[in-house]
């Protein structure tokens, strides 16, 4: 483990899949030219986000969007979280991230296991779990930086799951996610600040850039946060590539300082999984 | 449930037990001539935050600091949450929390489950193991007005205590707490309103005021965060008293719009409790 160059690519979603895809090609170009190994794109990268297209924008895995990301890895020789695509399998659509390693190949697969279904007053509405079903995986992505974990947006308001995820092994969870502007101001940074202190890991979202004209506003505010919980790097609204270089050894430093993994108490509580795999991937 | 006047008690703690117990009781007077009906001590109130000392200002279970508690609270017709003290069981010594009825009987009892050691470079040593143990019990403390939980500064950093509290019903946790000038700009506040967010209850933190001709200085800060994650009210460094209405119903609210507890899936993964109880109380 040592020094790893990533960046964050905050694009602005529009309604044409074509245009979304060359938009994040054309950003991952410039980010490699500054020597990324890692790019990351954002949540619901190829649609808008909005529950009634989700279905329309589907593809079956292997599609088109599919083929494309793991073009793009590989002619660029890079690792790529491809944000997300809504996915789907006969009458049902997930909300779907593949990784590619840097020969093009898939090397891992997360679906949104929390839809988000809200309804502040005053504030904002949507309800995801109209159009999409929970995925049920929890995977670690093996790297030759680091093992990884991809959970979506919302995913990451539970605990548990980064918990898991850190049991299994993972050093840096990427988080592909739209916030919007009620909960985005109030809970985006804190939630991964204290999932990276909690779990003395590197905590990455990835957010599309603000667009006002959307139904659903995204927040924005692409974020890197060190395994301290302190903020090392963040975009602001507007479309951008957040580039950084972070430091894999502070893990092990921080863990050594504070010994927070081996203080749980094991012997007192447990977060177990449940089902492994169901089978539907 | 509906409004609720609670105090928190920041004070400077000194190297004399019978001192801080009369500074403790000549403080909740105050507040209670404020209408406060539940009032919170910081951690180890009554001894200062020496390893060494702990097993030295040691009292079992109804010794002289329990009963000045439960006549205090007894007297001023309040709940008292007694901070912590260092309690001693035969050569054993715990970090333990009373909390007392209006009528000054006890009602719950908590003993830091998690003991901070810590070895920062260029930053706080402190190793409690030195001569603390471990609490092992995980309870709710029943009163009129909320289901309470109470946990110890460290065991603030571990997210699967503060959900069981709120699995087995807690609707307010209480946080005696003495962070320091290492952890404290760091972490303290994130802590908190992540905790109070994830499990959309209120988290009160209890510090004693900072002293800085203490080997250990305590961060100060005694905070209240509402079930958005928002902090309502929070003290400085100086010896004070916070003074805060809060409204149980927003709990009710907050979960109706934004349903996470709901949202959690128990199907996929569970925090479980091993052992209910060991016996060592």
């Amino acid at each position: 483990m040592g020094k790893l160059q990533l960046a964050v690519i905050q694009m602005k979603v529009v309604d044409d899949k074509k245009m979304n895809i060359k938009k994040a090609e054309k950003m991952i170009k410039k980010a490699v030219d500054k020597k990324a190994k890692l790019i990351i794109l954002p949540e619901m990268f190829n649609c808008p986000y909005q529950t009634d297209l989700f279905p329309v924008y589907a593809e079956k895995e292997k599609g088109y969007t599919y083929q494309q990301l793991s073009r793009i890895a590989k002619e660029n020789d890079i690792y790529l979280v491809g944000g997300s695509i809504p996915e789907r399998v006969g009458n049902r659509v997930y909300n779907t991230s593949y990784i590619f390693n840097n020969r093009g190949e898939k090397i891992g697969k997360h679906r949104k296991i929390h839809l988000f279904d809200i309804d502040i007053k005053g504030g904002q509405t949507f309800i995801e779990s109209e159009t999409l079903n929970n995925g049920n995986d929890i995977n670690i992505i093996n790297t030759p930086f680091a093992k990884l974990g991809v959970i979506i947006c919302y995913d990451l308001r539970f605990p548990e799951l980064s918990r898991l995820l850190v049991n299994k092994g993972a050093e840096i969870i990427i988080v592909p996610g739209a916030f919007n502007m009620t909960t985005g101001p109030a809970h985006w940074e804190i939630l991964f600040r204290t999932r990276a202190l909690d779990n003395q890991i590197y905590m990455i979202g990835a957010a599309p850039a603000r667009n006002e004209e959307s139904s659903y506003i995204s927040y924005g505010n692409s974020i890197v946060v060190d395994p301290w919980g302190k903020v090392v790097n963040r975009l602001s609204k507007e479309e951008g590539i957040l580039y950084e270089e972070i430091d894999l050894r502070l893990i092990k430093k921080i863990r050594a300082e504070l010994p927070l993994l081996k203080h749980i108490r094991s012997d007192l509580y447990k977060i177990s999984q449940i089902t492994e795999a169901r089978g539907d991937s």
